[in-house]
């Protein structure tokens, strides 16, 4: 599938956020869904060639997640968070920890919101804030960027499926 | 009672966080219980002229507090977050948000450590990022500095209280 949008990612030197901006050929209802519903989520978040396993995925305000990413030859990335603010079908406010780092603490704090455009579209803006500049620019040079591209390109694809008359 | 040990509030120009580091004349053990119990917590959290009622405070890692503070004249400050991460006795992550404002969304990410000294002494230090620089500087200009002096002073009493043989 091609799609005309892009991932936008912003980063401004010495600041200790990330906001990223994307538009989605698909209503907000559905965008919101593929966040919040694990059999969606699945289906779109990770590289493509990594499963996505579900520990734990209780989307609700108060909840709390834990993921895992998983390679065909057995390495895993696991994060987790808890959700802050769930509010169907326009915010969700969670933390954020990668698990891989040699200790524990490196934790940011995202807030999703998406906005209805015309003609069925959806904008999503994710604003990500981190408890110091190196574990901004660490999160930045992890290779973030690629892993946010891809799963936007599979979540239009997931889109498209859907919405397929 | 006097304290030598003054709270320091460290809110740098232009960045979108707050510092908040103060010594307590208490073992660690107890410095982190006065934090997570909330029989304990009622006891020093907020303005002394105020009455913090506990609606919900599930202070484990995945739990979710919801506070008020009461004033006699009926006025309610409430607030709430989740539990990022609850390590005994070294560190709470959690989130914060003031429900007083016109809008939800307001989320700021707490990062409290808290670390032995010698001579059964402690070092708490908080370490608050907003998701943006409006966010941090309308809690700053809240008055949050002279709620947290007031608090620590309040914490003061309740350790001397505690540990009097």
């Amino acid at each position: 599938m091609k799609t005309k949008n892009k991932t936008t990612i912003i980063a401004e030197p010495g600041k200790q956020e990330v906001t990223i901006i994307r538009e989605f050929e698909a209503p907000r209802a559905l965008v919101f869904k593929a966040f919040k519903d694990p059999e969606l989520l699945v289906q779109w978040l990770g590289p493509k060639d990594m499963i996505l396993e579900i520990e734990k995925y209780d989307c609700r305000t108060g909840g709390a997640y834990r993921l895992m990413n998983c390679s065909g030859s057995g390495q895993k990335f696991n994060f987790n968070g808890v959700m802050h603010d769930v509010t169907e079908p326009e915010r969700m406010i969670r933390t954020f920890e990668f698990e891989g780092l040699p200790e524990r603490g490196h934790v940011s704090l995202e807030a999703a919101t998406f906005t209805e455009l015309p003609g069925n579209r959806t904008k999503l803006t994710i604003h990500c804030v981190f408890l110091s500049l190196a574990d901004r620019d660490g999160m930045v040079q992890s290779g973030m960027e690629g892993g946010v591209v891809v799963s936007h390109q599979r979540l239009d694809e997931l889109f498209e499926k859907m919405l397929v008359k």
